[in-house]
């Protein structure tokens, strides 16, 4: 059985014009879904408008308590019932979770040698009978990126890593398609022009495109995070913009990472 | 087989302490179990260092677009997840809804000859379908009171009505105890007297007590409620204070207004 797994970022969350185009698109994909959404900058205004100053550590964002208790009301508070209510009046039946909710996704406070990132979750178990109970009673699911120690402690969680996580645990009983919304068309061969998407790539055209260097050095750690999925077991990842959602599913439209 | 559905106010939510003795004895009540909870002075909190102005119209709160705002990262956020993460670590495997995740109350946008309560819902239908498979997945459930429209619009909702509407919906699947907590220890003969609990009210002797007027009219509306929920297939109603959980449950303490 196929399964879609989505994630949209902050470009599509903060633009209510955009959202709502996007929820029209995400209702009418047929067969099982997941939707992933990262967290936009409506957190960083509220912190702002309540004087919580944004810690920085080498220019990294930090999580401090403050910041959690922000993060976790806007992502899975405004964000995420946002979302479930707009796309229960498009008549898809979404159910709202965080990492807590039903013990949907265990991890752990990030252990790092030199910095402390705060409370900053890396996953460790998708629940995936939870998840599996839920799509067969026809809903679809819409992820916030909060996660918990299962010790009681929420923790601010990367969104693209939830969805590879979720994608994983559950390429075990679905065809899983993960689609990672981004703000170009797809992996392009010349940066610059957004016309040169790659359709389509597998393990040996992506050895040949790295030997060659023509893709640019910030995608290769997005792919190779993709080949790790597809190794994981997932059976396609797609990468392109949230705009063109049907024809990313399809193949029509952005880069579909393939085992062969 | 036999529900037990528990209403908690803002005196258990603002007061950290109270609330994780709280999380301790619901965890540990045997048995299927859905949680309510209401909002608290958080989001009055928050309202304020956001310099959100409370709307009153006639001495009454008004739910405008900014407290809606307010009002679900609050509920559906901070508190929800807190409850869920903090049920999770006591071993008990709770899921947080809103009534827009899969579809669990619809509401409607509450209609009054004189005075617009802003964005207020009246509860249309609880989806007993989806709480009772969720219920049979083992998860206990976690309500904030939040609703929707259906039509994509999130509605503030009262927490006893949504704890009744529930209640009234599960009685024909569940053997339902209905416990509401309250800042006294129950229905008390002497208003100034907390010791003067009255331990079981059935029809007629609540209609004996108004007679003689031993009630304080204050109670009057609650019990109306009470008795109204049994009429409609609810087991027992249970009134208390939080703090006595397990003894509520057991008839050792509180209110309990039964039919016979």
């Amino acid at each position: 059985m196929e399964l879609s797994i989505i994630k949209i970022g902050g470009n599509i969350i903060d633009d209510e014009t955009k959202l709502a185009a996007f929820l029209d698109m995400f209702a009418a994909v047929k067969g099982k879904k997941i939707l992933v959404h990262g967290g936009g900058k409506l957190a960083t205004k509220v912190a702002e408008g309540l004087g919580i100053q944004q810690q920085l550590v080498d220019g990294r964002r930090i999580t401090d308590a403050e910041t959690l208790k922000i993060v976790t009301m806007v992502y899975t508070g405004t964000i995420n019932k946002g979302i479930v209510a707009g796309l229960q009046a498009r008549g898809c039946d979404a159910i709202g979770l965080s990492g807590a909710d039903g013990n949907a996704i265990l991890a752990h406070k990030r252990i790092h040698p030199t910095l402390d990132y705060g409370y900053v979750g890396d996953v460790d178990a998708v629940n995936t009978s939870l998840l599996t109970s839920l799509l067969f009673l026809d809903r679809t699911l819409v992820f916030a990126p909060i996660t918990h120690d299962g010790k009681g402690q929420l923790l601010n969680t990367n969104a693209d890593t939830i969805a590879q996580e979720i994608a994983r645990g559950l390429s075990a009983t679905f065809e899983v398609s993960l689609v990672y919304s981004f703000e170009k068309s797809g992996v392009l061969l010349d940066a610059a022009d957004d016309r040169s998407v790659i359709a389509r790539i597998n393990p040996s055209y992506y050895q040949e495109l790295k030997q060659n260097q023509v893709i640019f050095a910030g995608m290769i750690p997005k792919l190779d995070n993709a080949f790790a999925a597809l190794r994981s077991g997932v059976g396609k990842v797609i990468i392109g913009r949230a705009e063109e959602l049907p024809q990313l599913l399809t193949g029509q439209s952005g880069t579909t990472i393939v085992h062969e």
